[in-house]
């Protein structure tokens, strides 16, 4: 049997539940365990729509929250690249391109190619959204390692240099991100919880 | 000394990460374990955006989304008030309304009365955004619980008859969805999920 409009919805909504079992590298703040994407999606909303005053160029805040609703849809196939995973990320575009592909193919025809779009324009980071999303996406396991005596930077060795250079491209969407983000940076060298 | 705007959004945003630690009565559909306030939000931020079109009345979606990403924060103080607790009914406005200026009150003050307009709308159920946000709030856990062989509803002994009432103001923001949770209150009852 065909499906109709929408049962290809409902049928979405219930395969991208998947979301919240997909384990990031990064702890939550308040509690011991790893963040899912889910909920990592769900804060970075939050932060688009707190933040959006410092961004540098004036953006269209709703379609910054849309990207970042969906930006990590593709991780139910392709599974989480940790950021300093330089072997993972060679690979990472065809692998999320396929899942990109599989995921929002599931709805009907005017969705799956809004998504698409969505995705696509989050991952070129060109547009002013898409540069204050990707902004975000940077910071907020920045701030999550900091408040964490930087667990994740040393569980992975990672160093300052690393995370500066990876980092760098906050700028892009927010030069007063990029300061806070230095700022952070600098802080957690001082006490101890990376090496340069 | 004194915080400037930026330092109290950081604030709030590294206190509302507590949202991730708040389990509710219901599991996700792909796991064992319970679904938390946060990635529940952003599922609802999902459904609003996919199911847009079966809303009764037409809405402004950035501001439905809003809403859904803000409306459970309070229960970062107050906890999940489980929908068929009578007793915990009873004191919920006034624990969430001491929350709500709490949380809130981190922010500058524009922003502040923003997460408030925002929350008073989505309780108050007056707007074609609140009911259609609603519509989505009482429809979510359904389907989970059907996906899961309504375990919640067994665990707790719940019947169709409480679901049926408790849900029936689905159809104040869409009574399309409100056929589709009557669909599946049916079948979850021909299927043994649930008894009268």
């Amino acid at each position: 049997m065909k499906e109709n409009t929408f049962q290809k919805q409902i049928k979405f909504l219930i395969e991208i539940d998947k979301l919240k079992t997909i384990e990031r590298k990064t702890r939550i703040i308040h509690g011991p365990r790893l963040e899912n994407d889910a909920e990592h999606s769900w804060h970075l909303a939050m932060m688009a729509l707190i933040l959006h005053e410092h961004a540098n160029a004036e953006v269209d805040i709703f379609k910054v929250i849309k990207m970042l609703l969906v930006h990590d849809l593709v991780e139910i196939d392709a599974g989480d690249t940790f950021a300093y995973d330089v072997q993972g990320q060679e690979d990472k575009f065809e692998r999320e391109h396929r899942a990109a592909n599989r995921l929002f193919g599931l709805l009907p025809d005017e969705q799956k190619n809004e998504l698409m779009d969505l995705w696509v324009e989050f991952e070129q980071k060109e547009t002013n959204e898409a540069k204050y999303a990707a902004a975000l996406d940077r910071l907020q396991p920045l701030i999550h390692n900091h408040m964490n005596q930087g667990d994740t930077w040393r569980k992975y060795g990672i160093t300052s240099k690393q995370i500066l250079n990876r980092n760098s491209e906050i700028a892009n969407g927010s030069e007063e991100l990029w300061n806070y983000a230095q700022e952070i940076i600098q802080k957690s060298l001082d006490e101890g919880m990376l090496s340069e």
